[in-house]
């Protein structure tokens, strides 16, 4: 693993190599200077590194403007054939080309792509059971060796979260789980790279406390959750992450870390955020 | 050059490799039938392959929807930074996108960037004289060991004309500009691939008569170009795109053809389209 603070200049992927996929969404891209921070952190992480956004509010304020009506089933939008196109445009193209341009200002060459580009995460229309969410994909494969190749080449992807079902349907897919995809595609068969996987969203980390930011369960194992859940001291909303999450570990992701996309040296350093691990 | 009609099985970039950059804008971008039939077309073309694409009328339409009023000067566009946001969606996320999915579908492995990603192509904003044309850039450098890399992996580019200063600005660049310098960069220097560069636009050809389809001049090298031009021959509107076509050719592109997007087949083997040749 280089550690140097320069971020262009990195050494062909080995088996033992590390990286790092960062996952970031919500308010930090909604706030310029907020983003730029993480940017700049994000840029001088050491070794090779893969970051996945999502959207923030900008679709939904997209759709304002365009008079898109957009419809919530159970907290979650229901993606029809005009909203796909303000995600397509919003995601893979306005937020993740600026995304772009600010990391190769800040000295990384990064390669903006969806998982429609190179078939790089296929995924299913999700059928429809009692609810039709729509244009929105279950990811079905991750190809490594594309993302293998960009990091060889010193390319740094960043994923915006469109798949496609290869058939020429883009679909709009969840930014947590195409995290969590690649991660585990990394992580599985005989590969030995040692992928950490980075959870940023608004808390601090886990909290025991969901009021108290100074609560953060610094360290968390299946142990240690299973009880905690038993417990009833985990906050319902988090525990469909930290099932990702210990999922993630279950394959042979090294750890994932969960925290505040503007603590991401400390959550690198291990000085803040819930760290999660086999353990 | 692999002559056959399955298009993922490419050999390497070699120095004897042919490679073809086509151009398409304009009204086939508009009409979904017509660019599925470009797209398939495109798709079984041999050799490898660039794709360059305007945004048609979809940037203008959005433009509308939103509100966001548009300036022209002298019958350019002026990118102030809500159209250059709309660009940015429509060209990068929007049109990009959909080229690239569809493409997929049609066995082609393509990777669908800006001149943003990875650097590819850098340019400077356009300087204010006379008229101010906003966040428009003219191109400085193309990163032909960009290209070249994604070739050799089995990769199609397919290039949105948006691209950036290396400061973090994108800026909006005309497609014609931007397949040019692509064919001008992988020309020049001691290269000997053999590069083909394919304008797409309305007409059947240049036209020695603009009112009749019929007039298509078949071959024009510069000797042509200049007396046909002396003599009034040739439709004003078509002089800087053969200018630039010469400039091409005068570099080291082995030919310019320009002809109408559904014969993309034809303009190939010679049967449609101006062919522009040292000659």
């Amino acid at each position: 693993m280089n550690t140097s603070a320069s971020p262009s200049i990195l050494p062909a992927l080995t088996d033992a190599s590390a990286i790092t996929i960062v996952k970031i969404g919500g308010h930090v891209i909604d706030h310029k200077n907020a983003l730029s921070n993480v940017l700049t952190h994000f840029s001088v992480l050491p070794g090779h590194k893969i970051l996945v956004h999502g959207g923030g509010k900008l679709a939904t304020e997209f759709a304002a403007r365009l008079e898109v009506p957009q419809t919530m089933i159970d907290g979650r939008r229901v993606t029809d054939e005009e909203t796909l196109k303000i995600a397509t445009m919003v995601f893979a193209g306005l937020v993740n080309k600026n995304m772009v341009a600010a990391l190769e200002a800040r000295g990384l060459s990064a390669l903006g792509v969806t998982g429609a580009d190179a078939d790089l995460i296929r995924a299913k229309k999700r059928e429809v059971s009692k609810v039709d969410y729509g244009y929105v994909g279950d990811v079905e494969s991750v190809r490594a060796d594309r993302l293998l190749a960009w990091l060889n080449q010193g390319l740094t992807p960043v994923v915006a979260p469109i798949t496609h079902n290869g058939k020429g349907q883009l679909l709009n897919t969840n930014a947590d789980t195409i995290a969590n995809a690649i991660a585990k595609t990394l992580s599985k068969d005989s590969r030995k790279f040692k992928v950490t996987l980075i959870y940023c969203f608004e808390k601090s980390g886990v909290l025991l406390d969901v009021e108290n930011e100074d609560s953060v369960i610094r360290e968390m194992n299946l142990k240690k959750f299973q009880s905690l859940k038993a417990e009833h001291k985990i906050f319902a909303g988090m525990i469909p992450k930290l099932e990702n999450a210990f999922q993630a570990i279950g394959v042979g992701v090294n750890q994932v870390i969960i925290g505040k996309a503007e603590d991401l040296p400390q959550l690198m350093s291990g000085s803040a955020g819930t760290r999660i691990t086999h353990g």
